[in-house]
């Protein structure tokens, strides 16, 4: 591939870009619209409807851009939560650290690479892309120094910044549990495993049990039942047990409570509107044996996906591919095909492949017996990542560079060696791939194309006038973190190596940004919250990309034979490896469990404000699983109830407003 | 190696064993040597002087084996306590598991791999050990089912042995909860990381701390001063804290008490015997770094360790040593010297390089920062567990096989073949390995030859007439355990492969019960406890070497073409890590946390029958760090602090019999 080659895909998709960015600063314009691309407030607070019509609605603008600029993180802590402002954080973050990377490698490392050997350069734009990485430098080059500069400002200034963002997003959450308004969810703690007994019902057993060994805190408790109509009222074996203070919900929760440790299973509940409610009814005693079937599941679906993956990657090696189908060779010999088939092509097919991930995940996520939402979207998020990290990286790096040979995890410690060749032939492919996969992405994710198809149909072949009830999607974190960490994989693992990706991973974190604070502040709504429980998946995936940049620029130098860069390397990485240990102990904990000094202070401020009756009496109302019960929250429960099939988008209900929004801001 | 050989071996071994056992008998009918082998009788009853010498004191007898054996379960818990009592299952384990792996792979296994070829036998005591191995079934025999149904018999039986054992444990640890009484250890956390404040002494800020977050339950505390005597009295974050109920105590033990997971980090406190002062005084902030420190440490160790062991393994290669040092091929050549250098020299080189070993690991452990010694010792346990697995049996394994190679783990997918080819062929060192190092060192344990020596130097050479006041030693939980099971290790891997391991196994392991109970009735003294914390360790340690025999069934299988006895394999390796996983589920959390019920109710009976009162005075003078404060525990709190060189033997004194006990029993 050529520079004229990556011209053509990168002037394809700006185009896409920019027709799908003015196609949605008009349809956005339409009062029609609404409730696909203002749901959030829609539901928050229902405007009257106006729509005198004008020519402007037709007219694209860029006035959005500037209004999400605007916004500030205190409008997105209001709008989305800590997890809306967590996800922006690390857009902000691999903005931060790829200006950096791009500063020190397009004039440091570049010219170092272009220079590398003695040799004639052609016309610029004839230039073969491998010129631009390290492959060009000859063997023994005393100029790898920079190389080895470069990896260490970048990463001493990837460690700095995730040091910062760790400590100001563990204040932030420290901030929301002693901010957040008294919720039920504080004084609630779920239990599993409740032993069955001839005598007593399981409600008996749980009264007993608890105003035995906590006679002091214990509330009451509200007993799970199974689904379905019939057996309603049988045989559930869970509870959720209300706690006279928070101190003492974290403590039942934390502590062991029998000695057979598959009875008597406490956790702190999740909050209502997170409450995942089939779970509930899986016996306890079945959970580890889920959590392993769903693992070798995963397993099996990441290795079975090679086989569209490594068709893919034939693509990109044309010569191979007229070969193997020699009547495909006069269609190739065609200069534009040819582009389009190295440069655009593979990163369709693979991002077409790639949409069938989430849903499945998110499947065996709730198999998995998770009992509520939010860590079921965080345990899809972690297989994602995984299966992204494993598919798109390292099966193309090794597939793509011994496409011919099936043995290639044969041998460990060439590892690096083989990854040190590999990366820097695949960069190209990256570089496409940020530009297809990134960019597309972000227009499709604007433009909502699901969202909007469904409401083009409801208004105007169905006919139906009012708004739907359900419209209200919460944020995907769970494509999108796995999303943003590949990007940054990818960026640190080329930087050095190929540093030509940079400026086009930076346009794509710059949209990113606009995107989807742009989507947290008028699309997405927040009906749970994690309080930032996805910064440690994304920190340790960073220091993870990071310690591989190194292990692949250890390779690297061991190729080119240099001594003194290799051994400047080694102990780039074990202090990369302590800093990560660090951050581990000082701040991790409290992502896992909440500090007693923080609840016995709410506690009592509680208590002085006398706030503590009005919690008691919301507290038996909160959990409430059948519409019938109770019928302030019906919606929830019920939809939350029979939705399983659609894991992926969680179209729980909320009070719709009944008028449309004003939309010509 | 051929049969003679090996009996030439076995003879030698038979031999020592027997004198060595005989001397025993005679030696421990000396009141003289009355501190060496009646320390555990000496400590707790002493009896009055009777020494009547009679010529039977000089004639060895079997007496004391009958004693031992007559023992019961309930004498070993009375005397050496719950961990004890857990060592001693181990044995028992391997005997029961070994008994029914011999019955079925020397009746059935064994027959089928003498006759696996069609070959002329020699004379049995002439033919070379390899015909009874695996090696020896020719390529695609029919068979092979013989193997798989033992290495079936073999799982299962010990899966399900574990499973009792394990449940038997389990239910024991709590026995030992609920049974112990009231020991100021209960009722005591260690707070360490206490933040410094200029305005307050680090006891003030203890102080305010607790009775502002646990009014109700703190009673007290206790400064951990620094070491030395000049700044006796100064500047040290760390402090006991003493409460009213062990439930208290094991809720500030558990619970994440600050926002800063390095300040005020607390854990249950250790036994005032088990704790290890000097390390009290290491800041909390620096003990991570220690951790990480010791185990780079303790890798390198291991690898450096490889010179001998490489060197001895060269020994059972007589060919190859012949070949490099031309000089000694006249005194390889005579028949007696070739038995001796094959079969016996190389295990007692490894055995002597294996000493230097625990004392190593056990100054790592007390480097890492370990509160207490029970805490220190099941560390380097684990250490010396990794090690003795990595260097006797790993590495003998690949460096036997592929000696004049080395890259050896080059490649991960040929491992299951490498084993399988390594392991048979290296069954006859293994079995000699079994003879010399199991059966000595169970001579010289029983005859304790250091502290003998000592004695008789103490006693007829420097004349003391007195007995030493710190002659009780405790048992060697971190040396023993990993022996064991790596001869567990050995006798699964070999089972099917080389079968004749086993007898010679079983030997050991009837002469360990003997031996072992022994030692734990009349030598050793239990100062503290750990409540039967080594058990996972043993467990867990039995499934990696049931895996790992299944693997390397597994490449045997493949190597000899037998599809259908690998495609039975691969279940029962599925089976054996979900079986684990149960038991982790099931069981491993009551050796983390002490369940809250058994907590409560023991509380609740101390103020039933008022003993509350008398353990808050206990509270008070339990934890003594200088003699000067307390005179009552004086000796203990002063030698423990000044012992660190001798890690390996933990010397504390304990109050001495004055007079001697009566030994001709």
């Amino acid at each position: 591939m050529d520079i004229t080659a990556l011209l053509t895909s990168a002037g394809i998709n700006i185009a896409i870009c920019v027709v799908l960015l003015s196609l949605y600063s008009v349809l956005r314009k339409q009062p029609s619209n609404g409730c696909v691309y203002f749901t959030q407030r829609l539901v928050s607070e229902p405007v009257k409807y106006s729509d005198p019509f004008c020519l402007e609605r037709l007219v694209p603008s860029a006035s959005w851009i500037m209004r999400v600029w605007q916004a500030t993180d205190e409008d997105i802590l209001a709008v989305g939560g800590v997890d809306a402002v967590v996800f922006m954080r690390i857009v902000v973050f691999s903005i931060r650290v790829f200006i950096i990377a791009a500063m020190i490698c397009i004039f440091l490392v570049l010219p170092v690479n272009y220079y590398g050997q003695d040799m004639q350069h052609k016309q610029i734009n004839a230039e073969s892309l491998e010129v631009f990485t390290i492959g060009n430098v000859k063997e023994g080059s005393k100029w790898l120094w920079t190389h080895c500069l470069a990896l260490y400002i970048i990463s001493c200034s990837a460690c700095v910044l995730l040091y910062f963002e760790y400590k100001s997003i563990t204040k932030m959450r420290l901030a929301h549990i002693t901010g957040s308004p008294p919720s039920p969810s504080h004084f609630t703690v779920l239990v599993r495993g409740i032993p069955w007994s001839p005598d007593h019902s399981y409600s008996d057993s749980v009264e007993k049990f608890f105003s035995t060994y906590y006679p002091a805190s214990y509330v009451s408790h509200q007993m799970v039942y199974q689904a379905g109509t019939i057996d309603k009222l049988m045989e559930r074996p869970a509870a959720f047990v209300f706690f006279r203070t928070r101190y003492a919900a974290v403590i039942a929760a934390q502590v062991l409570q029998s000695s057979n440790p598959m009875l008597w299973v406490t956790q702190l509940a999740p909050e209502p509107h997170d409450v995942y409610w089939s779970n509930l009814s899986i016996p306890y005693k079945q959970v580890w044996l889920r959590k392993i079937a769903t693992l070798l599941g995963a397993i099996v679906f990441m290795l079975v996906f090679l086989v569209p993956v490594t068709f893919v990657q034939g693509l990109t090696q044309l010569d191979q591919l007229s070969h193997t189908f020699p009547f495909l060779k006069g269609i190739l010999k065609q200069k534009y095909m040819n582009h389009l088939v190295t440069g655009y092509l593979p990163s369709v097919i693979l991002i077409l492949f790639l949409y069938a991930v989430p849903p499945t995940m998110m499947l065996f996520s709730a198999m998995e017996g998770n009992v509520s939402r939010s860590e079921r979207k965080r345990s899809a998020c972690i297989k994602i990542l995984y299966f992204t990290i494993w598919n798109v990286f390292f099966v193309n790096v090794l597939s793509g560079s011994v496409i011919s040979q099936l043995s290639v995890f044969s041998s460990v410690r060439d590892i690096p060696i083989q990854l040190a060749k590999a990366v820097p032939a695949q960069a190209t492919f990256f570089t496409t791939y940020v530009l297809s996969s990134g960019w597309a992405s972000l227009s499709c994710e604007v433009i909502q194309l699901f969202a909007l198809l469904c409401n083009v149909f409801r208004k105007f072949i169905l006919r139906i006038k009012e708004e739907p009830s359900n419209c209200a999607l919460t944020f995907p974190h769970h494509t999108e973190i796995p999303r943003l960490l590949l990007f940054g994989l990818l960026g640190f693992t080329c930087s050095i190596m190929a540093p030509l990706i940079l400026p086009f991973l930076l346009v794509y974190f710059f949209l990113a940004f606009l995107v989807y604070r742009n989507q947290i502040l008028h699309v997405y709504v927040s009906k749970y919250e994690s309080g930032g429980q996805f910064w440690p998946i994304v920190h340790n995936t960073t220091i993870f990309s990071l310690v591989l940049t190194q292990i692949i620029a250890l390779g690297v130098f061991g190729i080119k034979r240099s001594p003194i860069a290799s051994g400047f390397t080694i102990p780039l990485i074990f202090f990369t490896v302590l800093f990560n240990e660090y951050c581990r102990q000082r701040f991790s904990p409290v992502f896992k469990r909440s500090p007693a000094q923080v609840l016995i202070e709410m506690d009592r401020q509680d208590e002085r404000w006398g706030t503590i009756e009005e919690i008691y009496n919301q507290l038996r109302s909160a959990y409430c699983q059948y519409p019938s019960i109770s019928p302030d929250l019906s919606t929830a429960g019920n939809t939350s109830h029979h939705e399983d099939k659609e894991s992926s988008q969680d179209p729980e209900s909320l009070t719709p407003g009944n008028q449309l929004v004003k939309l010509n801001e």
